[in-house]
């Protein structure tokens, strides 16, 4: 766990347009992004199983991604 | 755009137990993580501005990611 780093995740709310950003908004955003990473790269891993293949491609992600 | 290093979203796809991962699933997977990040960004900084402060909190947050 805690794998995203922070300081990307911060200019994301920058490229956003945020003037000021606290640390702790910073760490939430990278924690809710980490969550929905590991949803999808889950449901990802499975896909890829039910193909038979070893190989999680890019086509297992867009699929892993199909609900939201 | 391309904030997220490639690296660490590789890393989640490990954790979820993926073998063998290839480089575009890894970056398809990012672009897909920004994209979200950017989309509750853009939500938290309304919700800051609306309740009338320039710096964005965890608050702003944890209410842009209330539809997900």
């Amino acid at each position: 766990m805690a794998e995203l780093p922070i300081a990307p995740v911060g200019r994301l709310l920058k490229n956003a347009g945020a003037n000021r950003i606290s640390d702790d908004a910073k760490e939430e955003l990278a924690e809710v992004l980490e969550s929905i990473g590991t949803e999808i790269s889950e449901d990802a891993v499975k896909l890829a199983k039910h193909a038979g293949r070893k190989t999680v491609k890019a086509a297992d992600i867009v699929l892993a991604c199909r609900d939201l």
